[in-house]
């Protein structure tokens, strides 16, 4: 690895605070939020995974009317799905309980599980978003250079040093190094379930040694003092998520935010069974009833088979059944606007720890 | 949580730097590693888990014959042992294979498991150790305060805020923050194996939240900028063992140093297959092997009972069936006197990451 001449966060994204929104598909992100955070001079994102092209166009579209400053859009790297996984009818079985539950109707295999991606991927490059991740995987490097065509900066999500050697090699222009404290779905496409959870103070420093690349600190961090800590490592920004997902911008439902505000460090697992992919949320009774199961398929076919449950179960507020993903820094949130927590967080990341002082 | 006044790491152990040397009971840990840790400015600790009495005392005498500087001290708590458990005849039966293999004669049920914690805690108390640390539990508050009578300072290890707080209560002097980072031996007491693997990033501000007393931050830690990682999260010092690992001071045999040579982040995994307890360590052909296994009875059965297994692995040079304990920041050792690499954490500590310069 020879000497990189990594650029700040300014060069980077053009933004003046290390701050960069976590991308959160599913319900949390909205342009609203994303705006707010950009606005007050941090990377705001959309996690766009779950939605179709022009609900992407659209979201972009409310973004930009709102700021005009620089933004972000991930999106999940698509996966084989195998139609003939005989884990998909042992999965309806499982989940028949809790269709009956719910008044849904007998399941059946959508036909389709996931949205297209190429169609996706196409609205990113017409639009021309400033910054794009990806999760799940290592782009093809000609939509890596596609992207970059169009004056798209792209950055790929790491688990382990050595996915981030492959990123780098597959030509992205920034590593995210998501820590084992992250919420949400492990990004891990080379690492398997024993391996891919690492945690931040251990993950970036060794991001580092592999890449000349700037390096965003993903996970568990949720004030300023874990955003000094991550510049610290030596990432360029910090990406926060779950510290975002009690501002009245995020697209959270109120059975998961009341989840959210009880929950602990230690109230959070690594389960596939919401999605098929595994992902960090506060336990409950769905993941506890799948917890060790096999009869879980792949992301997106579980994904699929669980969406309606956890639409209804939103809609009666059952955060029993709900996916409530959520980093580890989950015991310590705020509730307030998004612009005012951006600028909190930048006040904390300057205050040195005094003596005798809480901060 | 009323505010704290916290003090630093001169008022707390007397010492120049906020570098605590991990205990690293098993071997790793030698008076001359301890002695080279203090006599550098940080505070040198001794992992005595697994040595009797009267080897403890050698130990001080032997470490305080070096040097006249503070040190530490780490027992394990211990655990209650069921003797008629039926994992032990399962236990014994799985590792028969294992034991034919090292030429061992067939395996027996030793007459006792552990060591006495009563006469190795009577010889902490008499040798008026500066600084003493438990793991594995809760110690009864009347031997705290036993300790703290004969001046010594006491700190228990925390995985959760929800065991901090219960330390806390029980009357230690301070806490050590263990994140799911950190080699060896989970110190979890409370906390389930689901929901003990709290990142640093996490953890640290968690565990402040619920405490006043000073907060030592360990896991994945091995060089400055991870020390000044753990400053910026509120810790008053990082405690530092896998970094250690490789330093001509310690104990570590010759197979364990060159497994922990190749090893990457991601090679570390939890496993509870030497000692019945969960603990972190380079995976290689044992821990695979009872990988999802049941029949692994409690700490300190299996660690009886796997004893000689690693004994004489450790002679023949085999790392496969030998435990090879360490955290996720494996990937970054170095191999100097333990002196020189307290002096180069020091400097990094202080050296502020340069833009374009690789530290």
């Amino acid at each position: 690895m020879t000497t990189g001449d990594r650029a700040d966060v300014g060069e980077l994204f053009g933004i003046e605070l290390p701050i960069v929104l976590g991308p959160m598909a599913g319900g949390p992100s909205t342009p609203a939020l994303a705006a707010a955070v950009t606005g007050a001079g941090g990377l705001g994102f959309l996690g766009e995974g779950y939605v179709p092209p022009d609900g992407i166009r659209r979201h972009i579209h409310e973004l930009r009317g709102r700021t005009p400053g620089p933004f972000g859009l991930n999106l999940f790297v698509p996966e084989p799905v195998e139609r003939d996984d005989p884990a998909i009818p042992a999965a309806l079985r499982a989940l028949a309980p809790f269709r009956t539950e719910l008044g849904l109707p007998p399941p059946s295999v959508p036909e389709r599980f996931g949205e297209d991606f190429d169609a996706q991927f196409a609205v990113v490059l017409e639009e021309r978003v400033p910054v794009f991740t990806f999760t799940f995987g290592a782009l093809a490097p000609d939509l890596v250079e596609a992207l970059q065509g169009v004056g798209t900066l792209v950055g790929g999500t790491a688990t382990t040093p050595t996915e981030a050697e492959m990123l780098t090699v597959g030509g992205v222009d920034f590593i995210v190094a998501q820590g084992s404290e992250a919420g949400g779905h492990r990004g891990s496409f080379l690492a398997d379930a024993g391996h891919d959870l690492i945690g931040l103070a251990a993950l970036v420093p060794q991001v580092l040694e592999v890449t000349h690349l700037p390096v965003i600190a993903a996970g568990g961090i949720v004030d300023g003092r874990g955003i000094a800590a991550a510049l610290a490592l030596g990432a360029t920004a910090a990406q926060l998520g779950t510290a975002f997902l009690l501002c009245p911008e995020a697209g959270t439902s109120a059975p998961y935010r009341e989840a959210l505000r009880r929950a602990r460090a230690e109230d959070t697992v690594i389960t596939s069974a919401f999605s098929g992919r595994r992902a960090r949320g506060i336990e409950n009774r769905f993941s506890r009833h799948f917890a060790g199961s096999v009869d879980i398929p792949g992301y997106p076919v579980q994904n699929a088979l669980t969406r309606d449950i956890r639409r209804v179960a939103a809609e009666r507020g059952d955060a029993g059944l709900l996916s409530l993903w959520a980093g580890q820094g989950v015991g310590r949130l705020r509730e307030i606007p998004a612009r005012e927590l951006v600028e909190a967080l930048a006040r904390e990341m300057h205050r040195r720890p005094k003596k005798g002082a809480r901060t």
